[in-house]
């Protein structure tokens, strides 16, 4: 997605540790019309997958998934990061450790608001190692849903996530994957 | 707003401690078509107020914020809750305390993001005492931005919040106000 890359260029900053920094636009700050146009390539690209629900987790996921089930005129469900007061009591949960913020943390989805009957599209903002999909895709298994596809906005292709979901054979696509980063610039793979 | 009335009436859930459970179509599922119709609403609202940015808060009010960018063709800027690796270090901060969560928390944004040269509209999901939005106001007043207007889903009439934003003279709108709520059901405001 060329309006996407030209953005990750012009505004993404490599941090040490692997780090894409793109606060201007995708995780702080939000530049709603990229983000619509992000929905609309998803939506191209999997609007014959029979989707019933958008799956992601919160936060930088919520933005992108609402503006995609725009077009795909379906309801999105995040997984929750927290423990919530308000939560349900029967829930779906798993656990990811995140590199970032290198500690272990629980998601939960509640039970009701995902179910076999669902075919879901998964959506998050990065993959990188691929921990937290793996959460996302696992609570899809406990509730029943199959997988419809899942969509990256920024995947890290000099990581393993996307090679080993591939290779799984889940039907995977990435707007934007970044193959090489450093001081010097970014690599897309074409 | 009669959409989103009849929408709390029939899924919305009361519970102990003036909770009012709305993770049906607002806090964990989301329905995307009544949250454009919140977004639209709240373009209709304030679309004479020379807006140049939304700011919100983390996690339920982003989705709100995006929908209601759309229509005004502005960014979103929403407030973190937690510490980030990733967040700059030259932030505008605030404490608030959450009643649901029975803490104090830290809110940020990047100075890189609010300046004096906006107008903000400020929206989140609930306001009940208000903490969280004195929080928001409070980081639009160190950035030397203007609040243009402040738009909230459902105000719990019943708490000080929607009360004290009046009589200090912001333009307040609420798409919902709960005057009253118990076991036996909900009465908005007319």
């Amino acid at each position: 997605m060329d309006q996407l890359k030209a953005k990750i260029r012009e505004l993404g900053e490599v941090r040490e540790g692997n780090i894409l920094k793109v606060d201007q636009f995708l995780n702080h700050q939000l530049d709603v019309e990229l983000l619509d146009a992000i929905g609309k390539e998803f939506f191209h690209r999997f609007q014959h997958a029979g989707i019933t629900k958008i799956l992601t987790i919160e936060v930088s996921g919520i933005a992108i998934a609402v503006m995609a089930a725009r077009y795909f005129q379906v309801p999105v469900v995040f997984a929750k990061k927290v423990e919530s007061q308000n939560l349900d009591k029967e829930v779906y949960e798993s656990k990811v450790y995140s590199f970032t913020k290198q500690r272990e943390y629980i998601i939960r989805v509640s039970r009701r608001y995902l179910t076999k009957e669902d075919r879901v599209l998964v959506l998050d903002d990065f993959l990188a190692d691929g921990k937290a999909m793996a959460g996302l895709l696992d609570i899809a298994r406990q509730s029943g849903a199959s997988v419809g596809g899942i969509g990256i906005v920024i995947e890290k292709g000099f990581l393993e996530g996307g090679a080993e979901l591939r290779a799984a054979g889940y039907p995977l696509e990435s707007l934007a994957i970044v193959d090489k980063m450093d001081q010097d610039g970014l690599v897309f793979r074409p």
